[in-house]
């Protein structure tokens, strides 16, 4: 391609951008005018895809990082060819409805690889589809899995601290076939980039393992010849490209005033004379779309052979491996799970849930043991959702399915999105339940974009004991549950946990969040029914002995403590019933009928969590009895802390006995 | 100190840490026994202190990072003579109402700055101190103000990333009085860290403009020259000392064996039998306890010379100085507050409230110009927070009080924290407030250790329009509340918005939100009682006609659609009042009597917030009516997009109809 194309083409790119947000009267063009020549190179050089078939699994990934340049995506759709993105989307930019809304959505557009804009997310979510890239090839051979896997990243990204956790990972795992092309602007928001920012990239990322140089952002041979080189390493490359923000705008280009809003008609003009654009809104010379189609169209023929060497594998491994990317999980799964909560019947396992958990996992690994990716945030031995079979991952053992993922709960999250983004397999991450704090802005993205993974959450209350109000949980269970298309589950023993595993795994349009104890919990359900009682949110587990006077409410730990208290108010003559509530946000989901059959009509309604109030009004009321956590916990043995905080039966009995 | 003074000395620590730990059965003797030659040093040659008055102004700062390891404070503390803690509480590691719980709380034992066990909140907030250091020192001069801020970090603290928000920071600001003592012992609690981790951080951290090198961390005189080294520094400086995690334990040194548990009886013996230390629990030989004394009291002779320079400044500034310490705010924020509340009832601002924010903080700043520190998350002109009159802090501007943060909310979280206990300062840091998710970590040490800091909130609802539901908080307003401590505000108006400001300043025991609109509000309220009606959470902001039929509930930008409904409501004859909520959980925090009052008994009550229900039903109860998100936002204007979601007049007005 001559150079005299590359700028015609780049400028196609900046015109559309340009136009788009002036239009919007809303959105960043100084990325798309600045990065229009890195995108170019890579979109007609280098990035196999096929504008045909978005979905091709041997594509290679691109993330725009730096999702607020937004129209830099949708004008490559546009300009590729990509089915869905017409010039009328590009028209709707920002608009109700349309298909380019101000930062990528996944799960609205075809063609986009996951949902970026919260800064940092991009390039961590990237390194979980470079890994699962790695994973996926050693387990299916090179001719059937091998892709790159570019992101685009910004200052921003580049800032935010989760971009370290995700260099880290990625340096440490030689993922040799990511490629970050680096928007290297100098210019944020705020102004420069120095009013805040000394960090020398190209060091920082060599210190973490990746091959790292700085080139001229707006040399397309230079960012060829520097991909190239990418492409070749052993470790995974950083390319610094030194681009001007706006690039081409009159007055604004390189200022903080190209970053984020319309350039305004006069400046945009400006603009386009300088570069050569039609001053026609939204207008590409027909010579330049047809070169961008042709690139559209330049994966093509590696497409179909990729098909032939995919019609190659045997039936069977094309089936499994079609399955897997379809988030369908093996019908061995159910069967195992099954026959294991049938077995606990008989044999009760009285453990800690995140000991049940670990048995669950071993049932499903045994049924899935390729694709269920688990890993921890350092603390494997503590939650315990390492298969015995399981083998770590690593650079030299890339079919290994258990990943330390060190001090990273951030970047694990990102990680698991991007695992999952890729299929191919059912990710899950542990950590303490009070990290979640650390992980909430990949988490929300998980919800946001749906997708199926599991965070495996530990220590879940004061129950954890010595390690005290730091670690102790207790708004956590109540701001997740708050989130929407989250899923919060937390079992009360053995049964519960198989079950709730179970619909974890074929949630495959949203996350689930486990909550689990550390403590021993007895076994309390009898009975396995197919409909799974933990599919509703809530259930009874105790039902009254005559017309119930009085309902608890409880889930995890502390259905423990309303069973005894059942006792004991049955036992005075109080018709009590006890309701498991495995997922509170689930309940209320729930028809508003069997929201009421669950919740009933017992005159004492009364809460047992050990955990704060919020959001239980909704089942007891505002003038229901809770017992539980009113504040932070401390650090002490859980079999004090539970007396001190007063969530014990006998707190119950009396809340119960006051109220009868 | 000789050679072997040293090795005896630090040789206390490891054995009232295997002690304590022992005895407990739980904690952490990896890091004091690697860690106590580093710490010998520092608090024996180093360290600005004096065990008598743990609050001296001028003191050096120490942080342990690695809070796990909190013996090795407790020890330090008891082996200087810190009144408070004696033996007796040693004894008492881990246990209920002790002055030794499993992490450090600085608001629970005196002698600790801050609490710490989340790992990196640490070094993050330890950047906030030697910023306000900075900015102390250039206002009351070095005789007054010359300290220097210590910290003791683990891999662990390393790999967080918001310990790269910290290090850019510091390193941008040339904080050069932070001296970060790195324990590089190789072990986490998976195993090594080459599980998961090649980064070289002595590379990273120069790529962050600091200072670093790599030193035998159990040779006393590699430690001494390197902090003397470091004291030299134009830059802030790394030392990563070389360790052996569980230093002197016969079987688990240099294991991750050694991190986390009681080493046992046999190992505890082994280990005192290789170090030389009695058998005895808890002693130590009286020599040893007298050296540690005596360097507990290293200090007093420079903190009496200090007292001195102190009393030479005049009346006037020996006063501003302690009231600052304090906390106290001037007499003329409240005065200056009145008279612009006052003014705003004359000249009504109908903007939005990070509009009406940004002209409260013109008073603000106007009475604490030197105090009032705020900053930006790179959104300073969205935010709205920055003074007219103020300057931006850097390395060359120490009297600078606004700080650009640059794109790490989480780091300028922290930072707040750190700035709020160093002292001498009412810390305020903005961004959006869909990216709470990424500073909760930090927010949650706010709320736990009780700093009045403010973060200010802005763009808090699909309000913001184009940037779409990457950006749109929706659950954040409610994951906020459920946190035990932490106040939200969202003022409906400018008076609230003043009002609320206020209150948050005051609130020195702990930190708020102020959840602010991108878009435009009328001003609503016509009265500026002494007694601010924000202070209950919620009130009466318009009475209905009569008997109320309907009670409508609201906060923040909401406000004005539930007037607008109830106009519409008592032109139909429906008797309708509409309740402010500026802040829900204050309100649930109120006597039931005033709550009672608040809420009121009208048959219908509707909840108005452009925000998910968690939480609500508390105040309309589970069969009230929401009008509010039920799920994530979407890309478009703001105005398109309340129609999109029914979150209008009308739908209040057809929602109470249904009801009447």
């Amino acid at each position: 391609m001559s150079q005299v194309d590359h700028t015609r083409m780049a400028n196609a790119i900046r015109g559309l951008a340009m136009d788009a947000v002036e239009k919007a009267k809303s959105g960043h063009p100084g990325l798309p005018m600045g990065a229009a020549d890195i995108a170019t190179v890579l979109f007609t050089q280098f990035l196999k895809f096929d504008a045909a078939d978005p979905a091709w699994p041997d594509r290679d990934r691109f993330v725009l990082s730096a999702g607020h340049g937004s129209m830099l995506l949708y004008s490559l759709l546009y300009l590729t060819g990509n089915k869905e993105m017409t010039l009328d989307q590009i028209k709707h930019f920002r608009q109700l409805g349309s298909l380019t809304p101000g930062h990528p959505e996944n799960f609205h557009t075809k063609g986009i690889e996951t949902t970026t804009g919260p800064l940092g997310q991009g390039i961590a979510t990237a390194v979980g589809m470079a890994l699962a890239e790695k994973m996926l090839a050693a387990e299916f051979g090179k001719k059937i899995v091998s892709h790159h896997t570019y992101v685009l990243a910004s200052d921003g990204d580049l800032m935010e601290g989760i971009s370290q956790e995700a260099i880290a990972l990625a340096g440490h795992w030689r993922l040799n076939k990511m490629i970050v092309l680096y928007d290297d602007n100098g210019i944020s928001i705020d102004g420069p980039t120095s009013l805040s920012d000394s960090v020398d990239q190209v060091k920082r990322f060599k210190s973490a393992g990746w091959a790292a140089e700085l080139i001229d952002g707006h040399d397309p041979k230079a960012i060829a010849a520097a991909i190239t080189r990418a492409q070749k390493s052993s470790k995974p490359s950083l390319i610094a490209c030194k681009t001007t923000i706006g690039f081409g705008a009159p007055t604004k280009a390189g200022t903080a005033k190209a970053h984020g809003e319309a350039l305004g008609a006069e400046e945009l003009k400006g603009a386009k004379e300088k570069l050569g654009i039609s001053l026609e809104p939204f207008s590409v010379p027909d010579d330049v779309l047809k070169a961008w189609r042709e690139a559209g169209a330049r994966g093509a023929a590696e497409h179909k052979a990729w098909d032939e060497q995919f019609a190659q594998l045997g039936n069977r491994k094309r089936a499994e491996f079609e399955r897997r990317l379809r988030h369908e999980r093996p019908a061995s799964l159910a069967k195992g799970l099954r026959a294991f909560k049938k077995g606990l019947l008989e044999n009760p396992l009285n453990v800690a849930t995140r000991k049940s958990s670990e048995a669950a996992i071993e049932v499903i690994a045994a049924a899935m043991p390729m694709e269920f990716v688990a890993g921890s945030a350092d603390l494997t031995g503590s939650n315990n959702n390492k298969a015995k079979s399981a083998v770590g991952f690593a650079a030299k053992t890339p079919k290994g399915r258990f990943i330390h993922y060190g001090i990273r709960e951030h970047g694990m999250a990102a990680c698991l999105n991007g695992i999952f983004l890729h299929g191919g397999f059912a990710p899950n991450g542990a950590t303490f339940l009070v990290f979640t704090d650390y992980a909430r802005g990949a988490m929300r993205l998980s919800a946001l974009m749906g997708t199926g993974v599991v965070y495996v959450m530990t220590h879940d209350s004061i129950g954890l004991g010595e390690d005290g109000p730091t670690h102790q949980p207790v708004e956590h269970l109540s701001a997740l549950r708050a989130m929407p298309n989250m899923r919060v589950f937390r079992p009360c023993d053995a049964v519960e946990t198989a079950e709730c595993w179970e619909l974890a795994l074929n949630r495959i349009d949203g996350p689930t969040v486990l909550a689990l104890t550390r403590q021993n919990l007895p076994q309390l359900r009898t009975t396995v029914p197919n409909d799974s009682p933990c599919s509703h949110g809530a259930y009874e587990l105790v039902a009254a002995q005559g017309d119930a006077k009085v309902s608890l409410f409880a889930s995890g730990s502390e259905v423990q403590i309303a069973v005894e208290a059942q006792k004991q108010l049955a036992g005075r003559g109080i018709a009590t019933r006890v309701v498991s509530v495995p997922s509170l946000e689930l309940l209320l989901a729930q028809p508003a009928e069997r929201q009421n059959a669950i919740i009933g009509n017992a005159p004492v309604k009364i809460a047992i969590e050990a955990a704060v109030r919020w959001g239980w009004d909704a089942v007891i009321g505002h003038d229901g009895e809770f017992i539980g956590m009113h504040g932070f916990g401390a650090s002490a043995p859980a079999k004090d802390l539970f007396p001190h905080f007063g969530i014990t039966a006998e707190a119950v009995v009396n809340a119960a006995l006051k109220r009868v």
